[in-house]
């Protein structure tokens, strides 16, 4: 062991991530750490306004970056985003899928087509993405490094979450059968984040240190805050680098301890 | 506590259970040992043939029992043999979903049809009948037991597994969303067993104490032994029984010890 | 399968069971439930005078029983009662460790003694009930039932708790290692109960349903409420059983559903 | 977000750590990358040549480095080696308890005396550390990493494992205990790495690839090969640094997979 190898384990300058949900939060937040610690950027999801304006940010950081607008629960979309980001960068050595749903009701109020929606947008479209950047990954030959993008809620439920609990708990289980699949005989590691409640649009509301639902989230809480979206972008570098090689079908806890209490 | 409470503890005679993929080996027993612990019995699968047989076998040994057809994906289907099983029994108080499918293929090689397929049977089917089922043991205001057959699977990954470790993670956390749902409100208790590989039809080949899948099964099996389909029963009447009235949400282990080796 | 099968599965009547801490809350309604399902009860503890009065409470219920006191954290102590176990009733066929002891204290206002104290009357008094009732059921060679009681808190830590839960982290594994040592060898089948708070003279001020410390305790708990003795009943009937045949090294959740959520 | 952010996420340049068990290969490949990192070492365990001669080695590499005998086990050495270390470097930023001891037995040829030495050697040992450093570290009022090397055996049981599995099956909870009791309050994260077999003097033999013991390891280890000691040095600096900020109370499974499968 020397200095080099030290100083490299946690370097990923060059490599090509493909980031799904890019215009979200945790998406957002991925795509500038991963730019800004030198890697080449596919962002992509359903809003090209959104996106363009994001490339556009991260452009101004001198991040290599496009985008390609599409459904991630689209096969035709993925296999497109995919391509792009071949076809622009020459390859594909990180997936990170950050795209995701949900739409809490009780199981009996809730329409079939509902539950599916929440299915495919978080299960469906991490399935999808696995399947044509695994199956690039493998025809290069090369490894890589696949992140799914889970929650703490992947293994304990909650009332309304029939879809999302279901559809978290399963990516968990897409992630540890992947890692059986691919990591021994191609050297592709597919690991997990599991977040509890991060700062974004949606979550803004919880974040009032006043409110009842803050105060008793916070009892939950090991680690006395919720997240920012910074939180994020250590533990996805962490797991795209050579730091994390001996790490496959993981789920890591990014919950402040939340599984812990 | 008196000796009326104890010996009361497993009693489930008179209750009515609407039992799916009640042909096959898992559901077949369960079909039997619920039968045969008294209760009356709806079963139910695809197959009207092999249901009409199941269900002249059950009448022989003087249970209960009537069949409605129907594939337990199809949400018509599944609010008819609801429907079926009110109009015939006059109430619901035990819902136990033995039905799934699996075909094991790499990602890569999976059409996404397939894996839909694999989805659909196992994650929507059981969804399908806990909305349908628990609606109804919710209108009668008496609670009730749900029990998901989920799969050792349910926590640990296996090349070629997206599809169906997905599904069971899945449902593992469907069982534990439903607890945080139900249970407090309607007194309706939700869990899953969680089996290992059981005698049946399909798994016959594997119990070839001379081969090597066999040995190698073994190593990993601290109780010594494959299932049959009997040692099934007794944890499907302890779910349905008030002797489990303080367990909801728990993914029980029904596996020799897989999990814990 | 016939009748006579579905009746005999949780038949444990005329089998031997060890129970320790058997004049705890919980120790004490497992002992009155054993009893009044036919077993034959040896009961063990510090206190001499408790185990006498509830030997004598067991006895008006007809049921077989003696006492043997011993400090479970006591190699000789555990040595003896085993022996006056099979002097009396000529075998033990089931254990049942319901003894333990806990202190919260933070960390750095923790004595060593103290804490030594925790984990001796938490682990060592199982692991040497485990070792010397494990032997005699090894040296009779009819297999036998081991059943630990754990608590919810053995996957989930607390302030205050780096002994308690420590210790119940370490009786979840004692059984997994136990059941991967004993099972396919000698028949016995090791299984952990892990109970959330029951009603008892330490947790009573927790049931007062006005209390704070009870209403939001009741937000974790799915089931919707606490724990009473006759709750505990069922599950320990069940490990004792031949119903639970096929299960060991599980860690049976019996607490109302804290982990699910 | 900037480079800098970035660019500090794992830095860990200046950190004081101390390090149990240092001359072990997993020990001592963490003092070299600690050290490479720049941090200040404290190394310690019970051989003062072993410990001299790492030292040394150290310092040729032009790290700061000192050490102090001591038995992990007990109270006075803990108390010493902490001083130690605060007069030599004038703070402990970092605890990271590498120290263990296993002697795999049947439980009933195992003597209590042995079983106690592995369940001091590995849980009282780390306890000590954690409370003597915690409150170094809570004096200090600027918050920490612990790291606790616990062990892919924390989750999964196995013959002759009693002690071992109990003890790595405790310090999980340990941790999850302290980051209850910690994180909010004092900014002390704690977490675990577990590990599954990786190369050392004592387990050297299982690495030859020809052998079955190291064939039928491979099959449970998506990963596909058994660890080296620099797949130990990434995860441990991740945990120390900011980029992990948002983790406690997680037990990190740096196994290659063996939990997945």
């Amino acid at each position: 062991m020397d200095k080099k190898f030290v100083c490299d384990l946690f370097d990923v300058k060059g490599k090509v991530a493909i980031i799904t949900g890019a215009t979200g939060a945790l998406g957002s937040a991925v795509s500038f750490g991963y730019g800004l610690a030198g890697m080449k950027i596919m962002v992509t999801g359903r809003n090209e306004e959104k996106l363009k304006s994001l490339c556009d940010a991260l452009k101004k950081e001198n991040i290599e970056c496009v985008y390609s607008v599409g459904n991630p629960a689209v096969e035709e979309d993925v296999k497109r985003v995919v391509k792009d980001t071949v076809e622009t960068f020459g390859e594909v050595n990180v997936l990170l899928t950050a795209a995701g749903y949900n739409n809490p009701q009780p199981i009996i109020e809730q329409d079939l087509e509902e539950w599916q929606k929440i299915m495919n947008s978080d299960v469906q479209a991490t399935w999808l993405f696995c399947k044509y950047a695994g199956a690039e990954m493998i025809r290069q030959g090369r490894g890589g490094k696949v992140i799914l993008v889970s929650s703490a809620r992947s293994k304990m439920g909650m009332a309304g979450y029939t879809g999302y609990c279901t559809a978290k708990g399963g990516i968990d289980l897409m992630a540890q059968s992947l890692a059986c699949e691919w990591s021994a005989k191609y050297h592709i590691n597919v690991n997990t984040i599991n977040p509890t409640v991060f700062r974004s649009e949606l979550t803004e509301w919880m974040f009032d240190p006043d409110s009842q639902v803050y105060k008793d989230f916070l009892k939950r809480l090991p680690v006395g805050r919720l997240g920012e979206p910074e939180d994020f972008v250590g533990p996805c570098i962490f797991l795209a680098s050579a730091a994390s090689d001996f790490m496959t079908g993981a789920n890591v806890a990014v919950e402040g301890g939340y599984w812990a209490n």
